[in-house]
């Protein structure tokens, strides 16, 4: 006995033909969104608030002044109203904080892969958009308004970091962006200043 | 009308029982072949062969000394034959090739996020590993024997290589591995010498 094409299967079952429709929607108002690459501001912008990680990275003095890349979460705001500076939830048990706190100097990496948006493209194509935002890494002032921002954008987007242990001493830490680096389609960086990051209209 | 819950139509379709089943064998294949936390060396190897791109990190004398992450492709051998050193796929139009030519100090990082195995764990969570190996950033000689393995292991794994134009001069970088930083549970990062992890049973 040989099993009937799936397809066939899928056509008896109402709610799963809704279901796929409903999912398809979903899928193309998701990529409704992705802005043009020749937006360059929007779509950096775009591609941080859609990402929920990156990797961090700072000038390790435990490793001779090597660059020294970290897995971290970040948020740059409420989801659909991301601000464009990442904030970040991490404690000095981790090299990155600490050595922040020694040298701010900094950067953010972002791919769209894990994003879901690159189709076929292979990471390093440059159709499948990638972003480093360069800068110092800045612990943001506790009982401020920025720390209330960061920690509502953060726990928001991270809910389990609510839970996390409080002997830990996480704090929350800011990129504050000098420099961009987008690539997001051939012929290299797209040219794209801070202010125009920071202005843009999503 | 209300539409019947999703699983009563599932369990109408034997079809779709079956494919269910068999992706969920292979999900736990797969999962069954994830290494011990413990297992440091196997794990880390496990988790550099699972990945096909991370974020090599490099100084820039251009950015003030600051590291730059950059979203590369890499391969350390052909699919489920790791042998631990990742190789890339660079060109000098792109800063990460043009400031390692200039300092070979260099990080590569990767996460288990986008590989699938994290279950609900958010990718700052320690149980969602994650590993940087840091050394040096430096060309494969060609016309070698390292630098046919390079092509082949980079070229099975990313097919579209192959294709990329001549003009921008792409050379083959591998990583030496001078220091390992491996997170794959609570308690801080795990020991993990280089040798142990380049001599580690897969």
């Amino acid at each position: 006995m040989k099993f009937k094409p799936v397809s066939d299967h899928f056509l008896l079952s109402l709610p799963l033909l809704f279901l796929l429709f409903h999912n398809r929607a979903e899928a193309r108002l998701f990529s409704l969104s992705r802005p043009k690459p020749d937006a360059a501001a929007s779509f950096a912008r775009w591609l941080v608030s859609q990402s929920s990680w990156g990797v961090l990275n700072t000038l390790s003095s435990d490793l001779g002044g090597a660059p020294f890349g970290n897995v971290v979460s970040f948020s740059d705001g409420l989801p659909h109203e991301g601000h464009g500076i990442p904030y970040f939830y991490l404690t000095t048990l981790d090299p990155t904080a600490s050595n922040a706190l020694k040298d701010q100097r900094s950067s953010l990496t972002i791919s769209e892969y894990p994003v879901g948006t690159c189709g076929k493209a292979d990471p390093e194509n440059p159709t499948c958009s990638k972003i480093t935002l360069t800068g110092k890494l800045k612990v943001v002032a506790g009982n401020t308004g920025e720390a209330e921002f960061a920690k509502k954008a953060l726990f928001t987007k991270h809910p389990e970091m609510k839970g996390w242990p409080k002997d830990h001493n996480f704090q929350f830490f800011k990129l504050e962006i000098e420099n961009i680096f987008l690539i997001n389609w051939f012929g290299g960086p797209k040219p794209l200043t801070v202010e125009q990051y920071l202005q843009a209209e999503m």
